[in-house]
């Protein structure tokens, strides 16, 4: 091979695009804190700075993606780097989404401050949401951090949590739309603030399903967690980390 | 080279991925015409069905990743092949998402043929909106399909219109939930069925974006609509398509 993936400049790239996924992720991690600050304080100002500052990781994204076609064209990774790359391309469309989403929640924080305060219980409840889907972020980047495939099975697991608690607020919501109808335009920013969580936890779980496919070799999505476990947790017997 | 891009089964697996591709988006858009005909024709069986058929969209997205992981081992695709194979690893994932959407619709159509009618005007509109983002997924594999950048960009031009269409309806929504708080669960599907196809105008344009890059070699992800115009018309004067 012309570019054994043991050369120091490979591994120089590899390295460099793994320290910049997790960069984008504590950006990431950085704007769904703010986000639901700003919900939390009712501070609109904030609201808007985050929404502000999505375009930090949409450049990311960008300059993420012309690393790894460079270390395609350049490096021909194979095995294990190949599934790396392969991770960090699917990944970083998961982090651009949840920057996304988060940016969406600053706006309605920031909408939601310049009316009338919103619902004291569904406020308690997103913010536990929120932090919930946060961590599920954080556990992610970790799992990806030290390519720790059983982690990352932790994560897929908290998304069926984080869908029930997503759909009781959505029922509260409904029953304080039904009972004071001028509430509406402000329950539906409580809405749509949710609906962003709940999306975010969804892309936490596919990171979480890259990781396991970079450390496995096992493309784990669509088969639901008993089979992800069986995968994941079975003896890796002929398996060496390089191949 | 080892493996020259001309050889017969290199070109052999393109062609294979690449209508694989436009299988794989044949299915969305039926999922797509056949959720909306179920939210119009109020046809739970056909909603139910659009949601059950989901899955083989889902096969088709890990089959088509195993395909490109493939190629990159074996291959070490460079230059218009390797952007081909780059945009096909993030356009399936924004298929499969539209997959997901229009998934979701049939559920709401489902959900509103279990019930009395809805509002006929916000069906009318509803209506509209999806015939509208069907065009768009359409626009953006026929893009693919002919690699024409130029249409490409005719697509990401419509998402704006998109997202008007949906402001509009969501406005609408709002006003009959206020007049008429009885009808909010009925009005909150519409409203999930409206951000559903909203979403699928976007991975359109994504797609739409993808197809760009592979034809000209620029990313032209978050630059706006008039940059990415400038960028896609401006003489190609040194680009050679294979370079």
């Amino acid at each position: 091979m012309d570019h054994p993936h043991t050369s120091t400049p490979f591994n120089q790239d590899l390295e460099e695009v793994r320290q910049r996924v997790l960069a984008m992720g504590g950006l990431v991690e950085q704007q769904i804190v703010d986000a639901t600050r700003a919900l939390m304080d009712n501070d609109g100002i904030l609201g808007e700075e985050v929404s502000r500052k999505d375009f930090k990781i949409n450049q990311l994204e960008v300059l993420i993606d012309e690393e790894c076609s460079g270390i395609l064209a350049r490096r021909q990774p194979a095995a294990r780097d190949l599934r790396m790359i392969y991770a960090v391309i699917k990944t970083i469309t998961d982090l651009e989404r949840i920057g996304d989403e988060a940016a969406k929640v600053g706006r309605m924080a920031a909408n939601l401050a310049s009316q009338e305060h919103g619902q004291p219980s569904a406020m308690h409840q997103l913010g536990h949401l929120s932090r919930h889907v946060a961590q599920m972020v954080r556990g992610a980047l970790d799992a990806f951090a030290r390519t720790d495939a059983e982690a990352a099975l932790g994560v897929t697991s908290e998304d069926f949590v984080v869908d029930r608690e997503y759909e009781a607020l959505m029922r509260q919501c409904i029953t304080f739309m039904m009972e004071d109808p001028r509430a509406i335009r402000r329950v539906m920013d409580i809405i749509w603030s949710a609906r962003a969580l709940e999306r975010i936890g969804d892309h936490a779980r596919n990171i979480a399903q890259y990781v396991i496919y970079f450390v496995t070799g096992k493309d784990v999505r669509h088969i639901g967690q008993e089979a992800m476990e069986r995968e994941v947790l079975k003896p890796q017997a002929s398996s060496s980390p390089r191949t």
